[in-house]
């Protein structure tokens, strides 16, 4: 499937963006830290902003594209290809699914105070639902409470792998609002100010050997006490799990698109370098059966993986995220499995290189193993399609 | 993707004609061989004929529907539900590939007396090309010879694998005219009438425990001095390789669409059994996460495959096949092991039923082993499809 | 590990014996059925009496060899090279594990009439346990019953996959003599010799395409008020579970060489049609990375399943089947998907050869895919084995 | 296989102790760094020296246990459970490598200069061989030069992946000394002091997100007129790769032990998790078949992979390295897979916290990828071990 033909000079022209001013940032970014290039990247998403490229997603009042859900696929997509490039854009996770949710059930009050610099790209945001004490594939036993006391909100609750904290102006919390309510009613998801009291960012949690800086964390935080008023709710008490399902099946099409730019990546790399390494004198690693044997593998595996994003894309775009439920699901467990095999052959193609830090296959290869995990691990995905499909055929009467 | 909206009601036709009228037949077929059906066949196939759904990819003049290319793979699918079904409708191989190779290569002559009966359904046909002293895999690797004495071909050779041998009226043999040609320009293909003296049916080879019956078979063929008109021949002289690349690029697209339907029938098979099959009281093998499981991952990878076959017919009809060359050698490998994959499950799931010829499953796990040998076995087509794709990468300089 | 140093000269005994006399029968058992050498095997069976290697895990007053259960895992391991292998040397399931069943618990009545004439290769026997309408996983899930009436039992029920029932003297029948009972005691083992009236075989059920003749055969038989006395039973009443424990244990490793031996051939087969076969003049198989692959992962995995199985016979000798339990569990899947991979792997590098009768490959890709299901599916050993394995650690307290 | 009698109860000291001593200081190990716990090791390798446990497999006289290649598989088995083990036992590759090499082929002087406070644990040593330019996996592919002027060698080239250089002092170094010679007999191993002009530790490479520290870290070394002493040779000149071959083999061993070990660890870490882990109130992962499944397979992989490197050590102790090379292959890429597998599991049933440094499995699952890289990639010994066996089989005549 090729993308629609008035996207195509966009694409173009992010691409080559990418190719001269982001992918150069990368081996500093892999080897020194993303505090070593703080300054690029802001000049960078300067730079972007000045193009007409900023947060895609989003719509021209709030400064983005205004482009669909099918025709951002396709940019995330190239986007994916960097692991610098959607932070570059301002479209990077958790920002974006925090924009989109504030967008279409902020307040205007929260859309001027949180939105608008979000977008604006002038603060950071994080989102926190994980909590170390209770399986993240079941998002209904969960601890966190908000209490309600008059107009405010007095929130308890212990969350990790609430991504970039560190440094985000405010938090969106997923608490139960109303233990007594039916199970997929509890919750509510309220903004949080980091600077609350109450609001303890305990630490970053090192994660494959490293606890990051800013942005590149996941922290791990305590709510004490802590109080917000109730117009930091967004939408209804109760409706968090709603939003949170609304969040995750878009998402997923864009997530997963950034997961076939990241195979898309390493594809190219591992091309590039079997027709560069020598085994012996004019014999390169092109030469191998068995690296051929990859490379074929990877391109019919990424292809389809690409053709069944894009076709729940169009499922979704045409008939709505509750009718496309099992392929959003599909997506998930599909494409994690399909980026972490390219990812592996690359990586065994490029040798010792491959383990290095000086190509970006190790940094997905440690980081991307969670994407068999996060927003709920394969295992749940498949249980959860195969008995919406068994519904569908006639029990024994 | 779904089917265009005019093929709708067709594609329901004869789902519906085949749950009706040819499922039932199938296990007389697969437990008491095909001879115990002939006469059920032949009525369905006139039934098939006066509901005007007959050999749908030809043209109407011919007695066919007139289907496109993309058309006729969602016809194909349909009919891959029942390992009778192409036979029933006249477009099961080798005769619908002989068919269409004569219909847009053969002489007017050669349609007259060789096409229409075979598309009437009167005769059938096989093709002959492999030899079992050669590898499939590398067409130019033959030994079969066609010496031109003046107006006559005297063909010599010895062949196998040649699918329907038994009771075919003619076969199309595929043979050496010129040695010293390019290695491509070699052979030609030439219409054998089975009855030419020389032509001998050496054997039906015994092919996974069965050496079969009537169309059902695989025949050994030893051609002795066997001489046919020039006029024989399809198309020019030394064509032979070309035309068979030809027919096996938009083939290769109706094979994989039948291979999908075959992975369907196996899905709900599966799916049904896990419904009905108690493992205690109460307690069926659809509650099990295992199963669950195979259903999910069946259920992704037919709907991956599927779209990888469409796309690629997308492909063929919009920029030719010689454009679509690495799709359509993707396709070969990437359905054939989507298929034993889910055929495999399904048995297990079936227990010790599914070894049994109670259900159609022994019998596709059997044959469809051969699915990813011929026309090139895997290995042969991954390595063609990563050369060409290593061809765009620059060299190293 | 290697085989005692005193059973080497027998080991190369009995393989030169096979590759001499066995193999040279393989082609017509394979092509034209076992009825077509029936009076082969006969003579080689007499051939193996006289060489004194008959019934080799029988004790010689029963005419056999006395070999110990990790003696006799060896020979079990030569003889599956050939489909043929056990049947001539009279050790072929589900006769073996008959005569062992009434050696340690027949009564002396019941060693005379059947253990002995079996024994001496003038009968054939059958095992006669599964049902269709329950999983055979759970082997107290039954509903053939035998009812109790003075000295007789009187047998209802039907079954199927009773190997070998067609032409067999005698059936060993599990059926429940006190449904009221503890769920492993409900069941006994009782002996129906199969002229007795009211033993009906219904049929030999199609599997894999063939319904089989003789020895050769999966029966479905039907008890319809069939009555025996009660001195058929064998040992106590209830016991029947406990003895069929007792069967599966040993006898899996002896399977399990079995399909070693299996391995072993499927492997040399392949190297040597690797070697043979030329992709062009000059250019064999054996020089392509793809096919060497197979053959290295191929052998690795062999050895490790050898050594697994081995080294539960180890532990079923030192300590007894019960401390082994797991051992033996993880053997029946471990080995039976080691044994579909080489032979998959064997097919493929014979191409088209691989799918005919001309090797036994096929036979064995066929009738072997029950090695996963048979004696409890793949996937009910992996649970049994796992809750046990947890159940070692120590709970949350 | 079973440890000798004599032997446990050392295996138990040494794991009583891992448990007691080591696996508490993982934790800073493994979120704050090595330098964190520097102390603590000292503290722990002084208490494993007056337990008599230091340096298991080098002989009394440098201050070990004497232990055989099989004894130290076993301990290295149990020392491969932590991170640190190896390390705290004096054992750690590449010092003990270079010890085995010392002691086996040294002079009295290098015994004394560098054997001795090597054993001792006074100081640290590296092994420089791998080049950045040349495949590994050809190590007759190689730059580095030492050019004989008098009794000097003059080394110039460059190396990577020369594993713990920063902070040893000093490195065996792998150079080609005859380039005219047989391609295995050009190069010879010579003791290179980091002290050395010339020697310049360029840096150390970053590795999966982290350059390291000290012994944890993979040096890149420019040699640049170094310039040793002949008698800084270890073993004749052009001995180099035979002493390379000979390390390899039983070191392929312990290193194989080691990862079994890993396994091991992961296997209870992964039990005890699925044991603790809650989905829902009093509902366990370890109640899910799909992680029961994972379970049951990697406790049969791991036993498999441990016999096939035991009967590599009985082979090689009985046979000879050489009579081995295809087991010491074969256990390379066999063992590392199911090294992977284990790893990837346990991680799974982790779910967030599996991708955390709170426990040594994301440690693992980032520098144990390598294991199918280094030594030769897995592929290579799939390749020779291969050829090796195909050698076996009688040509076609």
């Amino acid at each position: 499937m090729e993308p629609p033909d008035h996207l195509r000079p966009i694409l173009q022209r992010i691409a080559e963006f990418l190719r001269a001013e982001v992918y150069p940032l990368e081996r500093a970014f892999l080897t020194e830290g993303p505090e070593s290039i703080e300054e690029d990247l802001a000049a960078r998403r300067a730079q972007v902003k000045d193009m007409g490229l900023w947060v895609p997603p989003l719509p021209p009042e709030f400064g983005g594209m205004g482009l669909s859900l099918y025709e951002f696929a396709f940019v995330s997509e190239i986007l994916g290809r960097s692991p610098l490039g959607h932070y570059v854009f301002n479209c990077q996770a958790p920002d974006i699914g925090n924009m989109e949710l504030l967008w279409h059930h902020g307040s205007r009050e929260q859309k001027e105070r949180y939105l608008e610099p979000l977008a604006a790209g002038e603060i950071r945001s994080c989102f926190s639902m994980t909590e170390p004490e209770h399986a993240g594939s079941n998002p209904v036993h969960m601890s966190t409470t908000a209490v309600r006391e008059g107009d405010t909100y007095v929130i308890n609750g212990h969350k990790w792998f609430t991504t970039a904290a560190d440094g985000a102006a405010f938090a969106i919390v997923m608490a139960v609002t109303d233990p007594q309510a039916d199970r997929y009613a509890r919750a509510s998801q309220i903004i949080v100010p980091t600077d609350t009291p109450g609001f303890r960012l305990h630490c970053n949690t090192p994660v494959m050997g490293h606890a990051g800086r800013g942005f590149f964390t996941h922290g791990e935080i305590f709510y004490e006490d802590c109080r917000v008023p109730v117009s930091n709710r967004i939408g209804a008490e109760g409706a968090g799990f709603a939003l949170a399902q609304e969040r995750l099946g878009p998402g997923r099409i864009h997530h997963c698109m950034r997961w076939i730019g990241i195979c898309e990546r390493a594809f190219d790399l591992m091309c590039e370098r079997a027709l560069k390494r020598e085994l012996e004198p004019g014999k390169t690693l092109a030469t191998r059966q068995i690296v051929q044997t990859w490379i074929a593998e990877s391109r019919a595996e990424i292809n389809a993986a690409r053709l069944l994003v894009l076709d729940a894309a169009v499922k979704i775009d045409r008939n709505g995220a509750y009718a496309a439920r099992n392929e959003i699901s599909m997506i998930k467990f599909y494409v994690a499995n399909v980026l972490q095999r390219v990812l592996d052959r690359a990586i065994q193609v490029h040798g010792g290189l491959g383990v290095t830090d000086y190509t970006p296959l190790a940094h997905w290869y440690r980081h991307e193993r969670a994407a068999r995990i996060y927003d709920g691990p394969d295992e749940v995905h498949k249980l959860v399609v195969a008995r919406r499909i068994l519904r569908e055929y006639p029990r024994e009467g």
